[in-house]
């Protein structure tokens, strides 16, 4: 059993934050590294020491695995955790952490490997099984190769980076007429993305659902499944709202895909927090699509619904202890819903917008979990993600996270800079949400700008015809909201 | 069924709050009624509407019954929610509420009456074979009765008020010379704080632990209890530190309180959510003390491990529908603890202290809860209960939860006011605690003011000793963190 004391942090934000909330809670001193773009944010205080490691463009601070290595070494860290983004799938820093005598907290160079391609990681998960959406599982050497492909599991079809990520070096081909031109820009996009411009074909699931198995794995052999997040509600192939479990997976699907899941895990020697991620079709086919080996974003849907903490588990796996549950130590216990707060304006094709948050007030209350990296007054910086929280909401059933969800949001007040937040509420209150039907079009087929501005126009119109009278029995008076007391005035005309 | 379209709020700070979150999440529209002093809480801006009903002391406002059941009328709300304190287990407003046509989210005049009065609510319960501390069950006539009955139960005893609570008019008597005198004490402070001096006698329990029963009922004779909150940690009598599940109890004990407590809320026709007290000993025998008829400051650990919003359940058994759960569906998942935050100094014997938040962060992440009625800036007002927040912590088990609990502690940040956080951290990492090994007089035995001043100046000088470094890679320097960044230099120091 490897002693952990110190764990650096080699990421920013709110996930650097809630790192080192596990590390403290566990008795573990927390050491930050920050580029100096981010001297003021919440993580650098809350660590227990913290090292400047370079200028804000992440090449020169959060992707300087030399650099952060060292500075582990300097001070005293025993353990380095990656977050996700930046090095967390970077294999060959999980092996200089491991040679430099450090504990890396996920798994293991050869595991990031095989799951960091896409084609090794089917071709490992073949092994066992797991069912694949049709196509080729090595790169495409020609345009010619690629028609026959094409033509053999049928259009549409999907052109997919192998290294690729986040829907880049993605492209949908309708015909054999756009599949030349498809074909070159996809490879084009991948060589810029990934420096590597292997693309391959899979079979288009019409009407997908993106469902993701979390996994944890020791370092002795066990495995277990944290069930599933489904994570649907996608802008640019990125998610934007997540939730666990699903809506529409049965008790023998959720169980067969877990197993599946595990036996990803298996066949790349997994040990840690993973994640699985299938295409789910309207019949609860699933087909595998590639290994997260890393912390994902959206894990606090898991820890609300299973009341594991990931982080913990990750530490206690990293020592080398065995899992401290085992599958049947876990249930599902309500319903969890993710809205990622991103510095985005929604009335414009959700591009990132900047500002600054004048002003800033987390929602609070029952069942609601903020998880953000930043405070009133702060500047989103540019370099990096936008996004400025995670809004979290936990309820017995689905219908009462939705509610939550909704009162969540009235309560979070954002000013200065766009978010997603008006958008979540519109989104969690769609029928096609609420009776769970929808898919990963649910943004292209459902919204539009329009409805939030009609939605908040409508909602201040009531607001002034109820009158949000204040009435003051000293005065003998009855004034209207926007009378007397400016402050509690300004906010009925906000929230309402 | 009753329709419930707008609540009026007869309540104030963090409870009114809380109780309109619930309210907003069925999409009830609520009404605040506020003092004079209260004019810029954060209650009051939350509400739908707000209206001021009177100056500061609770007797010309929040005690107004007559005045706030116009106000609710007059401003359209159905139904009325008492909150806890003030007018919530007041039968006459009870009754009051329902004469006017409206809902009172509370039980009936009648179930309020029988258990406002101890003795009453002894001889309704005596009734269903509830155990009882033995003593009298009914009024002393003179102190001739009260040397009798204080030999035949056996010395130490108890001398308590009837109409009592909150350890008002509560003495106890070690042998018969002391007798005569605690008795008249126990009258007079009963006569000044009850308007009323009847007072009775119970066998004083030693190393006695405050356990009680959460429990729902609705209108058509369904009753549930939701386990129990061990409440031991006290000052004055009164509660600072509860949690859920009792470390002690055991899985029959738990279910024979639980059934006791339903009996006890058949004794009396209750219906909506109430809580029946016991006093438990090293045995784990237990004793019926008595029954409040509201929702208490500690609901929250109680949702915390069975998912279940009790004001919301409130709210649905107030319109007369059945409980949405039964005996069946509920079970304990993980440990939940509260620590009340109170304007009070641990270092001066607990008494309230005054002043300004000029820092108030609260605390976030996995498993955190604050109900809280303030905010930065904000003065706390001496008319009222020095509560500014309660702080709830779940975990997987109860060691995650005390952990979480310091961990919050530490990053919970209130400046220009003393409060019991310091006391709540050293408090659940006494070993008494964390054994599980306390009674109601833990702070008597273990704690003493220099604890928290010695920890203090402890950590101080581990923070100094470590230096808290900030490595500035740009300018190839270290700092201590007393050093260049004044910012960042001040957290560390405040937080080490």
């Amino acid at each position: 059993m490897n002693k952990i004391s110190k764990i650096l942090v080699a990421n920013r934000g709110e996930i650097a934050l809630r790192v080192m909330r596990s590390a403290r809670e566990m008795g573990i001193r927390t050491l930050a590294v920050f580029s100096e773009a981010d001297r003021d944010m919440p993580f650098v205080r809350y660590a227990d020491e913290a090292v400047c490691i370079g200028p804000a463009p992440s090449a020169q601070s959060y992707l300087r695995a030399d650099k952060i290595i060292e500075v582990a070494k300097q001070f005293g860290a025993d353990a380095i955790h990656p977050g996700y983004g930046f090095l967390s799938e970077n294999a060959s820093f999980s092996k200089a952490v491991t040679d430099a005598g450090l504990i890396f907290i996920g798994p293991s160079a050869y595991s990031i490997e095989i799951m960091g391609s896409k084609i090794g990681a089917k071709q490992a998960a073949l092994k066992f099984n797991v069912p694949m959406v049709p196509g080729t599982d090595t790169p495409l050497q020609s345009y010619e190769e690629a028609k026959t492909v094409a033509e053999k599991v049928g259009y549409p079809i999907l052109i997919k980076a192998s290294a690729g990520g986040g829907g880049k070096g993605m492209r949908v081909v309708n015909g054999t007429d756009e599949l030349e031109e498809q074909m070159r820009l996809a490879k084009s996009e991948a060589l810029s993305a990934f420096s590597n411009d292997d693309v391959f074909i899979e079979k288009y699931v019409a009407s997908p659902k993106h469902i993701e198995i979390q996994l944890m794995g020791d370092q002795h052999g066990n495995y277990v499944y944290l069930f599933e997040r489904e994570c649907s509600i996608q802008r640019r192939h990125q998610k934007l709202i997540e939730e666990a479990p699903s809506s529409c997976l049965t008790k023998d699907v959720r169980k067969a895909m877990g197993e599946c899941a595990v036996d990803v895990a298996r066949a790349c020697k997994y040990y840690g927090a993973g994640t699985v991620e299938f295409l789910v079709d309207d019949d609860l086919n699933f087909y595998f699509l590639e290994m997260n080996t890393r912390l994902q974003v959206e894990h606090c849907v898991t820890e609300m619904i299973s009341g594991i903490d990931l982080v913990k588990e990750q530490i206690r796996v990293a020592r080398g202890e065995k899992l401290s549950f085992s599958q049947d130590d876990l249930q599902i216990h309500g319903h969890a819903i993710e809205l990622r707060v991103c510095a985005e304006d929604p009335m414009d094709n959700f591009l990132p917008d900047t500002g600054t948050l004048n002003l800033y007030v987390r929602p609070q209350g029952a069942g609601v979990r903020v998880d953000d990296g930043y405070e009133q007054g702060m500047a989103i910086p540019i370099f990096y993600d936008p996004m400025i929280a995670k809004l979290v909401v936990w309820g017995r059933d689905r219908n009462e996270a939705i509610d939550r969800m909704c009162r969540a949001v009235d309560e979070y007040k954002i000013q200065g800079i766009q978010t997603t937040l008006a958008f979540g509420k519109w989104a969690v209150r769609q029928p096609a949400f609420v009776e769970g039907k929808f898919d990963t079009g649910f943004i292209g087929k459902y919204f539009k700008p329009e409805y939030l501005v009609q939605e908040t126009e409508a909602e201040q119109e009531v607001a002034a015809a109820l009158g949000s009278v204040l009435w003051d029995e000293g005065k003998k008076d009855m004034q209207q909201a926007a009378g007397q007391d400016g402050k509690v005035s300004k906010w009925k005309l906000q929230r309402n």
